[in-house]
């Protein structure tokens, strides 16, 4: 059973606020260094594609040991972003509720089938 | 009431993989382009707090516009972050604990408190 | 002597260009693979001003181990700028000069002195 | 006649310190926040290169119009660089001529040839 399927959002959060708390590192947790932290945490993440070609990539699933590795960085991703999150009070499911629903708008099922731009507009953006 | 206390990991899951397979974008969604796709929304994010300065960042939240706006990215960031989780079929919970573990372990408490290095060697990070 | 002043672009250009020929790796530098490498770098050099202010950031200058590292970073930077550049048969100086022709008509000198926004709205950009 | 074969670093860098000059920025032009600004441009750089595969970037270079938005794009994480290495007073030129040293060290031409990992170990660079 998938640990995803009765975790809520709300309990993640907990677990890194306190974990935060615990060390007095709110003091280093200003929105501007933990969006940096953010982005950083997102390059090592990319770092395991970056060389790789893009059936490759889909291939990551399959190599336990890359596998973990990858796993690791997404986990400090959301960790920055659950801090982040705290730190400004945003309720991550609204924003998530409310930002699909503009993205339903701007990518019309039948217009958008297959394509990857906004239908008004060359662009780049699933 | 937040709904982040009531909202499931997988409940958002399934509104991302819903809304990627209507549009029949997973054959744009490699591990490797949504690991592209995740540094650039962290960018975007990043951008908000590109030119001010850390007092003013922790600020964001009392200002209601550039809230929303900062709220808008980073659902922009965990939309992405949960559709690599979909592709790769990671657990997000379990990631997320043990990797909270691991780092429990590299940041003891008492030896962490208001230093932001861990206690071993010079370095960066909370 | 400062090496900058003597130094021409196209010198730098032929150096990456020798390294990556002469270890058949331009079968790896794709423009997608090679924007990858820049972003990433560019994370490891932002990596170095993660947890300081921005006062004690204009202080590495003065720190000989600190300045070090961010040199060696700012050089990884360059390097993949300059073998994109390569890739792309894009001349850096002509890009620069039409670039700061536009910047200098987005931000008029006037309109623009200790303000970080374009003068017809509100912004985020020296 | 290509301008990079003529223009030196010094040029580059002159051009970017009197427009930083004269409309006061470099109040703005922490090291902090020019790392910030270096990872943000080098992300909406690789925005040109999200959704496409690795074959498609390569042919970037045939597309006039794709090609001036990337060379656009490229100028503005060469500004900041330069920007950076004019507060730090970094040469860039020695930083590259060392980094290459160290490079050419780490992935000894002969075995490293068309393998992107150094010889020592798993890795991913080139």
């Amino acid at each position: 059973m998938s640990s995803d399927s009765t975790t809520t959002l709300a309990e993640l959060r907990n677990l890194v606020r306190r974990f935060v708390e615990e060390r007095d590192w709110r003091q280093f947790h200003s929105p501007k260094n933990l969006s940096m932290s953010l982005a950083i945490e997102a390059a090592e993440l990319m770092e395991h594609f970056q060389w790789i070609d893009i059936a490759e990539s889909r291939q990551v699933g399959e190599d336990s040991g890359k596998l973990a590795e990858v796993r690791d960085e997404i986990a400090d991703v959301l960790c920055y972003l659950l801090a982040l999150a705290n730190e400004l009070d945003i309720d991550l499911s609204g924003a998530i509720r409310d930002k699909m629903v503009k993205n339903a708008a701007k990518y019309p099922v039948e217009r958008s089938r297959g394509r990857y731009a906004p239908p008004e507009r060359e662009g780049n953006a699933p």
